[in-house]
């Protein structure tokens, strides 16, 4: 089985993809989310593992967007605890690093340990695994790179420090995507787009089809609807599955008003034993 | 008078404040959205001008994040069209030109044009009105930025195609903020920002005191409530002022059950002609 990812080796994503699927998989890498999509549009790959919500910086909004322009369904969630870990060439010291490179959110992320270390320059990249390695091309010894400890492995490189993001409630929320639906048993939540006429009111409207049938939704977030000025796209997580009655009724009754509807797919929940406590 | 922008001179950010303010006030240049809140703050400008939204790429996400972190007010919104120009150096032609560099949202939105021209490399750059500083500065003939007209003007350089976003209906919304809230006359928004314990049907319960009282919402945003693993903050902006007596009730009974309410700032409405059709 193939598995499509962003990113180099190393990278967060790899590291949700074998989580889930186990280590029996081929990881593809790509260099951009539109390529991970078009490899499983392809056939190319039998699924994406494609990051879609982090609890520290927001939502993937790239990725909400690559949703509605393909045809692909949501087939899995997936959340990892992200751990960033400042990593050197194998023998460097902390205190003969001068620069750190990452991408702008793992820097942004761990500000506070930047902060204590003001002698150490920060410079953006395009990618956390992808810093690692260009340290480890450059053989850069007063350069550190911001990643996964994994990322360390991959390039045979040193951990200098780790745990240093500020927040320890970090965790990213990935989503596999796939050609085909699944049916999950047990426990399972659904995706979905939709859009209205903009009237006072719409979006309470929508929303009270799940509210008054006593449905949760875990997640709202709302896309520009191109072309039509500050309208807007809605995607909605809910708990349940679109084969359960009171969902299909309450899908039934949105799609009653909606000028679009999109089931993007039905899949098991993924709860991790942080998330148990939030009383959702 | 004295208003800070993010960007470099020519930056559409500047020319949305010249279009609010006048041509009378002096334009302050920072290097990040985080030192234009800085200087209002510190009493070094009078206020600052921040794009929020854009009708083709989404939320500046940055700057909810940063209303919240300051306690700054939201004084006006200004809403700006964006017409994309391929700028180079006087004399060149657009055969000369081999790369084009602007901000990433820039050459997304511009993806139609640059696809017709396949032999042109694209590369990303900081700013849109910084790559046409870059090309001056380089005297590059063979590459070319992607700015407003504006900065080709502030920059005397040439413009080789203008109008080249792929959507026409590209409009940027800014927001001025001060450290003083103003009180609107005429047709007013509001904006606030709060938060509720995650309960099902929380959010429906939070629409309803605006839906009950027939108060229009033009926006809704979230952010992570960094943290609350999977809780969000809501931005809203309604149709009407603090001082309008239903807006004030609808405020008092969200706030009944809010854990966290802030008004942000009551201002008067833009309304562009493009808007008038929309129906909201």
């Amino acid at each position: 089985m193939k598995v499509a990812y962003q990113g180099e080796q190393g990278a967060y994503s790899e590291a949700a993809l074998y989580g889930y699927f186990g280590d029996g998989v081929q990881a593809i890498p790509c260099e951009n989310f539109e390529l991970v999509f078009d490899m499983v549009d392809a056939g190319n790959c039998d699924a994406g593992m494609i990051p879609i919500d982090n609890s520290v910086a927001g939502s993937i909004h790239r990725n909400y967007d690559l949703l509605l322009e393909h045809t692909l369904f949501i087939t899995a969630e997936y959340t990892l605890r992200v751990r960033h870990c400042m990593i050197a060439i194998p023998g460097t010291s902390l205190k003969e690093i001068k620069k750190v490179i990452s991408h702008p959110q793992a820097l942004a992320q761990c500000r506070h340990f930047l902060n204590t270390h003001p002698e150490i320059k920060i410079e953006a990249v395009y990618d956390t695994a992808g810093s690692i390695k260009m340290v480890k091309e450059r053989q850069d010894r007063s350069t550190a790179g911001i990643a996964s400890a994994r990322a360390a492995e991959v390039y045979g490189m040193s951990i200098l420090a780790s745990g240093i993001e500020d927040n320890q409630e970090n965790y990213t929320r990935f989503l596999v995507i796939a050609k085909d639906p699944v049916k999950p048993s047990g426990e399972a939540k659904t995706s979905i787009v939709f859009s209205f006429e903009d009237h006072p009111g719409s979006l309470f409207k929508a929303l009270s089809v799940f509210a008054l049938r006593d449905i949760n939704l875990t997640k709202i977030e709302s896309r520009p609807l191109v072309g039509r000025l500050w309208e807007y796209y809605f995607y909605i997580d809910l708990v349940g599955c679109v084969e359960d009655q009171k969902v299909g009724k309450a899908l039934d009754h949105l799609g009653e008003f909606a000028t679009m509807l999109r089931i993007l797919g039905s899949y098991p929940r993924h709860r991790l034993e942080a998330e148990e406590g939030t009383g959702e």
